[in-house]
C-alpha cells in the first residue's frame, strides 16, 4: 500500500521511548560552506519535537542559527540495531527554561541532582527541532 | 602554546582504538539542498583514514557522490564521554574488497565470520574519508 511507504514526520510512541531514554544522540548541522558537522548530544523529547540543550556560541549553535537545517540519530545503548534516525529543522532558540533543562538531562543521564557543568559566562540554550523525516531500523 | 590549539589532523593511537574498537559512529553527509543528513553506522580505521563500508544507491552513498564533506562522530559503548568528533572529505569509493570488508565489520561486530545482510542485488562500497579536522572530549 503505498500508505505504508509514505514519509512518515510524526514521531511515534517508540520513537519517544527511545529519546526519553538516557541514550547518546549525534547531532548534525551545517558549517557555513555546507559542509556537515555532527556531535555527540544529549536528547529530549516533548510532544513531536525533538529537543537539544547547548550553549550559546558553539560551533553547533552558530551553525543552527545560520541555518535550521539539522539531523539527529540516535540508537539503543542496550541493542544498538534499534535505531532512529532524523531530519528536520529548528523551530526554537529558547533561554527561558534552559538552565533547569540541563539539569533534567544532567539527572536523566548521569543521575546527578544539577549539570556539573554550569558556567556563569555561557548561556545555555534548548534547541526545539520539527521533525520532517523520520526513518527507523529496528524497531 | 599555541602548538596545543592547532587544528588536529592526524588521528592519533588513542582514535584510533576509538575507531577499532566494537563502537557504534554517526556518519553525517550533505543533502542535495545541502541539509544535513546522519546515519548509524559500523566504522574502521586505515591509518590515517576512516572508513565506512555502505551500499550503491542509498541516500548517504549518494550524497557522498555529490558532495564529499562528511563529519563522524563515535564514542566508547563503555564511556559515551570519550568521544572523538571528526570532519573530513571522501578520498575514494572502493568496490574491490568491499565484500570481504563488510564481513570483517561483521565480525568486529556481531561475531558472525559472514555479514547477514549479502545481497546479490546491492553493491558494497568502501568509502574512505581523509579527515581534516579532530575534536576529542575525556580521553
Amino acid at each position: 500500500m503505498t500508505d505504508d511507504r509514505r514519509r512518515d514526520t510524526t514521531l511515534n510512541d517508540a520513537d519517544r521511548a527511545l529519546l526519553a531514554a538516557p541514550n547518546f544522540a549525534s547531532l548534525a548541522t551545517a558549517m557555513a560552506d555546507g559542509g556537515p558537522q555532527a556531535s555527540v548530544v544529549w536528547i529530549d523529547v516533548d510532544g513531536s519535537d525533538v529537543l537539544v540543550n547547548t550553549a550559546e556560541g558553539r560551533t553547533k549553535t552558530r551553525n543552527m542559527r545560520r541555518d535550521p537545517r539539522v539531523a539527529v540519530c540516535v540508537f539503543d545503548r542496550n541493542d544498538p540495531y534499534r535505531q532512529l534516525m532524523l531530519r528536520g529543522r529548528v523551530a526554537g532558540f529558547e533561554h527561558d527554561g534552559a538552565d533547569e533543562h540541563i539539569d533534567f538531562l544532567a539527572k536523566k543521564y548521569t543521575g546527578a541532582d544539577v549539570y556539573e557543568g554550569h558556567r556563569p559566562d555561557q548561556q545555555r540554550v534548548i534547541v526545539r527541532i520539527a521533525v520532517d523525516h523520520i526513518v527507523r531500523m529496528g524497531y
